[in-house]
């Protein structure tokens, strides 16, 4: 019997509504799959936890989360009480750079019964690997001065080794998939951080041979996301560049309600985190209506990152085949309720 | 009469294809509405230039091109053989630059018969105010130590004159559209520039309380474009952001060969620019397939700002119903060549 023990947090929003309802497909699958068993911890910090404590979550919680395997993460933020940088860097962010998940990657796939805002999709399957821990979300810089002479300075850092394990990895994760690696660039404008990401993309693809690889400016790649999402593979970009690509990715697949992430620690020195791409969107909170499709598929990659490859397989199966048959949110052009969804998603599951 | 002095630079690729294509369209223009003539004096400065002479244009290029009303330029770059650092650096950028060009404009919006890769594109007619002079773009940085242990500082600077008078433009223009303006952020991801951008944002909307405003984290904001374009009337962003919201933009009408930019000089001390926003487009050169669209229609935002609005006006009609009737290059689902479309708008606007 493999055992997981799981922190969950659901945080914000319509994460306390996907983040139970993707427990229930986590604890059917380890059921109906066998030999599989998840211990689930939830933890409620988020904006409600600030604004009783003053802080995301305790000072200790850094502690408390390190002894699980995974962290199960629903969203963050709740911009009308709590700004934020002050949410997302005490939690989100806090947890990605104090777990060393240096790698954030996120697929995005033409889903059938999904329809996507595209006109033609052309069944496009890519994945984004996000440099996840420095670049453009350094904190350095800061302001000077007021009023008309205010300035505002900001530092991006691209270390060596920062940049060249992300594509790296990207590398590792192509030789598994169609063998292309894309490069996000902007060393046409911008001129010190850019050319060297260049220089460590052009080194590195020198160890893969067999791959086949190109850079393009991540104005034009954004554009191609757009009007030729099926002729890319694997993406490699840095962190603002993959935070842009990936809000794309969503989009293009129909909706960011649906678009799974993983942030991965890849020294093994700590858990890694599976968070979707969606937001808490406070707009539909208590409807009953947010699609719990993005964290269910969050759900599945942590299946492939503790190697329970054909749970997640069989999750994934169930999960798309209840969308092309309609069984959907309003935000993809269903009718029923994240309920109703994860219902159809369990009953599947065990007839399989 | 009027008579306008427009220093004419086509520059790489197929910038000297459409660039010679859209001045018979202006002398077209200025023959059938009257009382308007161009002096055009063309340089040959680009990366042919570069390689015989070792810079992009002569050191006394500024003080030359100083003397013209405005420059109208084609495309800059051919990467094959001049890295695009140095052939950007050395002349669209140093222009922008040298001629405080501090703001760049770029509308996109739907047109009747050109093919949206978007499955419902909904009529949207916006436009991206883009600063041009600072921000990510910003020289500031450099790299240290070699190998695994180099590191590379890019800076961002974001001083209150730059960051206020993009927006402030904004805002003006969009007193003149639909009175909605959205701003461009990442305050959660990047906590010094983008909280400053913020803060400029809300101090400068008090002074237009009849404008409808919004912020937006680029992230989801590129995503809208591809979802909801038809929501966005003027987008204020910083240089790097309007730099890619811009490529969307042109992705979203269909084909970056239509798109049309201005580099606005706004103290009156030296010219604007007019270019438009795909590049020399080296895969295509020669073939006489180039779309001119994107040029004619940056033609017709020079025509704009010299004043010249009626004449701008028929152009941009007669350029519309030549699309609407198929005339049209290969990118945008026609099989016209360069020639033929520029020839049936030349005709069309002799018979007005
Ligand atoms: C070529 C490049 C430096 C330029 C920019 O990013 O400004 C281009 O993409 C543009 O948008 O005009
Ligand atoms: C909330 C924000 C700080 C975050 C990011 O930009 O990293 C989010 O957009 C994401 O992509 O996970």
């Amino acid at each position: 019997m493999n055992i997981y023990d799981i922190a969950v947090i659901p945080g914000d929003g319509i994460g306390k509504e996907v983040v139970p309802a993707s427990l229930e497909v986590l604890n059917t699958v380890a059921e109906v799959h066998g030999g599989l068993k998840f211990n689930f911890t939830s933890y409620p910090w988020s904006c409600d936890y600030y604004l009783e404590h003053g802080k995301m979550m305790p000072d200790n919680g850094i502690q408390i989360l390190q002894n699980y395997t995974a962290v199960f993460l629903g969203a963050v933020g709740d911009p009308q009480r709590v700004p934020d940088h002050v949410s997302l860097w005490g939690l989100l962010i806090k947890i990605r750079r104090e777990f060393e998940q240096v790698i954030n990657i996120r697929p995005a796939k033409y889903i059938k019964g999904i329809q996507s805002p595209l006109h033609s999709p052309n069944d496009f399957d890519l994945i984004v690997v996000r440099e996840n821990s420095e670049g453009e979300y350094s904190e350095i810089g800061g302001r000077i001065h007021k009023g008309e002479d205010e300035v505002a300075i900001q530092g991006a850092v691209f270390t060596r080794k920062g940049t060249e394990r992300a594509i790296r990895y990207g590398f590792k994760l192509a030789e598994q998939r169609k063998g292309r690696v894309t490069s996000a660039t902007k060393s046409n404008g911008i001129v010190h951080s850019m050319p060297f990401w260049d220089d460590v993309f052009n080194e590195v693809r020198k160890d893969y041979p067999g791959i086949e690889t190109s850079s393009c400016h991540i104005d034009a790649l954004a554009a191609f996301f757009v009007t030729r999402p099926h002729t890319f593979d694997v993406i490699v970009a840095s962190n603002l560049f993959g935070d842009i690509l990936t809000d794309l990715g969503a989009a293009i697949m129909g909706s960011i309600g649906i678009a799974p992430a993983a942030n991965i620690n890849i020294n093994g020195k700590y858990p890694s985190m599976f968070e979707p791409v969606h937001g808490s969107a406070p707009d539909i909170v208590g409807k009953g209506i947010a699609n719990p499709i993005g964290q269910i598929w969050t759900a599945k990659m942590m299946l492939d990152h503790l190697g329970e490859v054909e749970a997640g397989r069989k999750m994934l199966e169930v999960m798309e085949s209840v969308i092309q048959d309609g069984i959907k949110t309003p935000d993809i052009g269903g009718t029923s309720s994240t309920t109703e969804v994860v219902q159809e998603i369990c009953r599947r599951l065990k007839t399989l």
